[in-house]
């Protein structure tokens, strides 16, 4: 990695924090400076403009996330599972993703809505990724009848979000994790009816 | 109503939709000029500071919001009537809620979270109020015995509120309402849960 490269994932992940507490309008220049250590000239030779890196940054952040979920449901194989897996680890890193000034996916998402089309745009791709991670597991149930056949992938995929999001949300405004623990019971309750019971009748 | 009043009240509507949109940071001066033709000191007059008129603001866009879901629930009595009202209202408010930038609540809890201490403290206070009607709707329903005793009013609240949230964001996001719709199914059925049901075993 040259030292250029190297200076530059340095800037994003100081400013990752930043920008992931503050939003967008609230970062300015000297908080960036003061949070990097560089001067504006410094800054400039690796990123064009604010909004440059702070598409770098959200990206950074949600890369940090997302690895925790992979690397927490490849242990698992059924589908049940590994939903179940990615719910115990977003409500284990609540203390981690709080510090870190909330999820970056909705903070973005919220931030830039009605305020920045590009930063906007890069919210709507990452949440659509996690979406489709997670239709593809609930689809992948319904094929290996783990899942009940009427079982509607992205109807599975907006509850969890939804769930998770809104429930971190109210515990970050509150200071308390029970909102988290409570999204979580909601949602184990919410996975065990999704799976295919044989008809015994 | 004083002229000074009816000023201040022109201001605080014609701001609430900017800092809704925009966010706290987001909303210049110059922005607050334009959008209620007052110079600076015209504003001053009615406002000690930028700090005061958000507030207002967000008092405002809060109010607007729980009118709405007054209305809608008067007209019903049982706890899970009610509560599908609360519901119904919800989304059938999405292209109004998106016209004014989203939920004011949510918007202010994750734009003033690590950023205006303030801000923060009003979000939290109409959070509160708005879980407590819940939990209070919900507690009624037990001592009716609509519900089934082992109800949690508290646990119905953060699910009832992140699902519409959280929902709610994916649909701004998406510019589709498909998830508004999807939240509006599981709560049904959750609502649905609770009912007691005597049992006739």
């Amino acid at each position: 990695m040259s030292k250029a490269q190297h200076t530059r994932d340095r800037i994003i992940e100081q400013a990752a924090k930043l920008f992931n507490q503050q939003g967008f309008a609230g970062v300015s220049m000297s908080a960036l400076m003061a949070a990097t250590g560089l001067k504006k000239g410094g800054l400039y030779n690796h990123f064009a403009s604010k909004d440059e890196l702070a598409i770098a940054a959200f990206n950074y952040s949600v890369q940090l996330a997302s690895q925790r979920q992979f690397a927490a449901m490849r242990c698992q194989r059924r589908a049940d599972d590994r939903l179940r897996a990615m719910v115990q680890t977003f409500v284990d890193n609540f203390d981690e993703i709080s510090a870190w000034g909330g999820c970056p996916l909705m903070n973005t998402a919220i931030d830039s809505d009605d305020a920045h089309p590009q930063l906007r745009e890069h919210a709507r791709l990452a949440m659509n990724r996690w979406r489709e991670l997670i239709e593809h597991i609930a689809q992948k149930g319904v094929e290996r009848r783990e899942f009940a056949s009427q079982t509607d992938p992205r109807m599975v995929a907006t509850i969890v979000i939804s769930v998770l999001e809104g429930a971190l949300a109210l515990a970050r405004l509150d200071g308390d994790r029970l909102p988290m623990q409570q999204a979580q019971t909601h949602l184990d309750s919410y996975i065990n009816s999704l799976v295919w019971a044989p008809d015994t009748s």
